[in-house]
């Protein structure tokens, strides 16, 4: 994988240059893109050109990678759905813009699921071409994972950031909401949508949100020491795999041998009902938001999509009001979790990516922290029995973004050292 | 004017045909808008021949505008942008999809300030081609004045809705936040842009929201009482015109005479920082919102445009979260003040409409509640000296949408008393 820190030191002590970046990029789209099928759209060939130009910045012409539910001036952004066949965006969305005016280059779009809800496309998990590398973010959790791109952006309204970094094998975050603009990218639920960003370790995602916003949540400059932990199986931890349990287990284990501090943290039950109201917010809204598309290419939808958008439809404003409100109580209550621990660990996913690629896989461990808004971080380096990635999840409260960053990268180097 | 609930009291009872609703609508566009100008798209035929097709629902084919920041899949959306021009959306914003689906037609789209920011655009107040019509709904707020269009939708991110509707003499709801989606409306501030809508009485209002929302909101259907009013004349009373003040004060005693509870209410002095704190939030988001723009357009943005931007884009993050503290500490405090009354009065702007179409007018008594998120109504009625509008807000806590509906409803027949 294409580590952005790592490219960086070697852009800075001339061991690589900006041109050399794109002869490694333009390697592994020619050997693995074929099987991976990461990209709606790509121009390597511009990107290149543009990174010639000096764009100087905290990317210094790196290339990046965004998600076709995403606006981009210059490339087509079809949200993955035939309804948006062609679709050409006058202006980039501003996390798009953002990250020009930092240095980086758009070097493709990636593959979504349809309007990033369920229905898959045909990106393959680059560990396994026989499994779903999840979704919705596919092609940018694949591409990264690939090493086609030191990072790219994708969304999460459930588990679309995270699960399929965890499928995939790649760190990425999902940052407070609203800490990156959703402007500019296709809305499912106003509430729930989150940019979420990809790159091949913690420490790269942290580099990245800080070249983006200004803000100093960068992991690499400092040493944070060892977190205090706690480990939240939540209600749904017997349908976690016995891989993905035991390995968490292990890696608390682990932890503390390390000077962690992990206790156990139970979630009150108030939490288990916010994750059920999940979905009421998720349909209300998605109904709401592509009530176009459902009047004027309703049958066209896929069949997953158009049930969703039926039961958001049917449902009652009072129900509505109602999830609202408890995804409030949970939100004002979380902060209280944090009395004794710095952030929360709890699994990214169910377990490795599933067999076949007619599904992306389960967002139950993630559609909680979503609702909340909370920040989360998916940390790579686990692997199952196959050998293929498992995902452990760090969870920290609303806003503290590097609080997280700083203990799921101390926890990819726990995993590191084996 | 058009009133919704007329029309369609008179289509129910046979004295009006659809046809002759848009007999009307002609009528009157031919009649004013060579000098009010608040089109900048119009297909009056075309919504004619859509209205013939019996489209049923809750409007029945009644013709509405759409501010041209708002997207419509028919007609191009410029956002008052030279940078816009010709822009053609593939859909419409569900807003628009929301009222086609309950029968009512789209008959144009109305100017808008550049980018629903400051600078003005060509319409005038049709009370006086001399005075402005007030912004960013210029269009919307003036087609409903002039008797063009029944209703009409706007949108408010400081004091958009209304304070244009106050300089009009139309009644406008500003709904709380995010009750009707704000997707598919170009963005300057995700945590202030509002969709508001315009009508010629707050029962229209109510009636119009109640329709796209399928949520209780009426006014019309039962009687709410006198209601008790806390009136509100916050600390920049004595910014608001000789006029106003009296206007305001006069109300108050006729609402007391006629059964309210009409109290004075002062509000702590969080408020008033909250106020402060919304031109910060306004200008960091728009400066990331607009950055496409700045970037790639930025000589072509109007001075004051390019002024907020650059301020936006110099401050810093810590101002910004601070700033959003202070409004999240003020929305939490805000129903206090609710105790002893059902809303609050307060003036809809600082006086009648200024002379000359060089600025559209101060938001200072606007921007507090759009930040906070709440339910504003202008009632619309009252007169200064001069015979030009002068508007009364009526603000309830957070969801409390009917509540403020139903005191203006009952302050707008008040005035209507004389």
């Amino acid at each position: 994988m294409l580590s952005v820190l790592g490219l960086l030191r070697d852009l800075d002590s001339d061991r690589l240059s900006v041109q050399g970046v794109y002869d490694r990029v333009e390697e592994a789209l020619h050997r693995r893109e074929g099987t991976v099928r990461a990209f709606a759209h790509l121009d390597l060939d511009g990107a290149r050109r543009r990174a010639a130009e000096h764009p100087g910045g905290a990317f210094h012409g790196l290339p990046f990678a965004v998600k076709d539910i995403i606006d981009t001036a210059d490339m087509p952004t079809e949200y993955g759905s035939p309804i948006w066949a062609g679709w050409q965006p006058r202006a980039d969305a501003p996390v798009v813009t953002l990250t020009r005016r930092a240095g980086g280059i758009v070097v493709g779009k990636t593959r979504t699921t349809e309007l990033a809800h369920l229905h898959p496309t045909v990106t393959t998990n680059p560990h396994d071409s026989s499994r779903t590398p999840g979704g919705s973010s596919s092609g940018s959790a694949a591409a990264v994972a690939a090493g086609m791109v030191p990072f790219a952006f994708g969304t999460q309204t459930a588990g679309s950031t995270i699960r399929p970094a965890a499928f995939c094998g790649v760190a990425a975050l999902k940052p407070s909401y609203r800490l990156l603009p959703t402007v500019g990218v296709k809305t499912f639920s106003w509430h729930l949508d989150t940019i979420g960003l990809f790159a091949p370790h913690v420490a790269d995602c942290a580099f990245v949100l800080a070249a983006i916003t200004g803000r100093e949540v960068r992991v690499d400059t400092k040493n944070f020491g060892a977190p205090r932990i706690g480990f939240a199986r939540t209600h749904r931890w017997e349908e976690a795999s016995a891989d993905t349990r035991s390995a968490l287990e292990s890696l608390a284990r682990r932890a503390t041998a390390r000077g962690a501090m992990v206790i156990d943290v139970s979630l009150p039950s108030l939490f288990a009902e916010a994750a059920d109201a999940h979905r009421i917010i998720n349909d209300f809204e998605g109904a709401e938001s592509l009530a176009w598309e459902y009047d004027t290419h309703g049958a066209s939808l896929a069949p997953e999509l158009r049930q969703a958008l039926d039961h958001g439809r049917h449902l009652s404003t009072t129900a509505y009001d109602a999830a609202r409100s408890t995804a409030h109580a949970a939100r004002r209550k979380f902060a209280d979790l944090f009395q004794d621990v710095d952030v929360l660990m709890t699994p990214s996913a169910p377990g490795a990516a599933p067999e076949g690629l007619g599904a992306t896989g389960n967002p139950k461990f993630n559609a909680l922290w979503t609702l909340l808004g909370v920040p989360a971080v998916n940390v790579p380096g686990l692997r199952d029995g196959a050998g293929m990635p498992l995902g452990v999840q760090i969870v920290a409260p609303f806003g503290k973004d590097r609080t997280a960053l700083a203990a799921a990268d101390w926890l990819e180097r726990t995993i590191d050292r084996g």
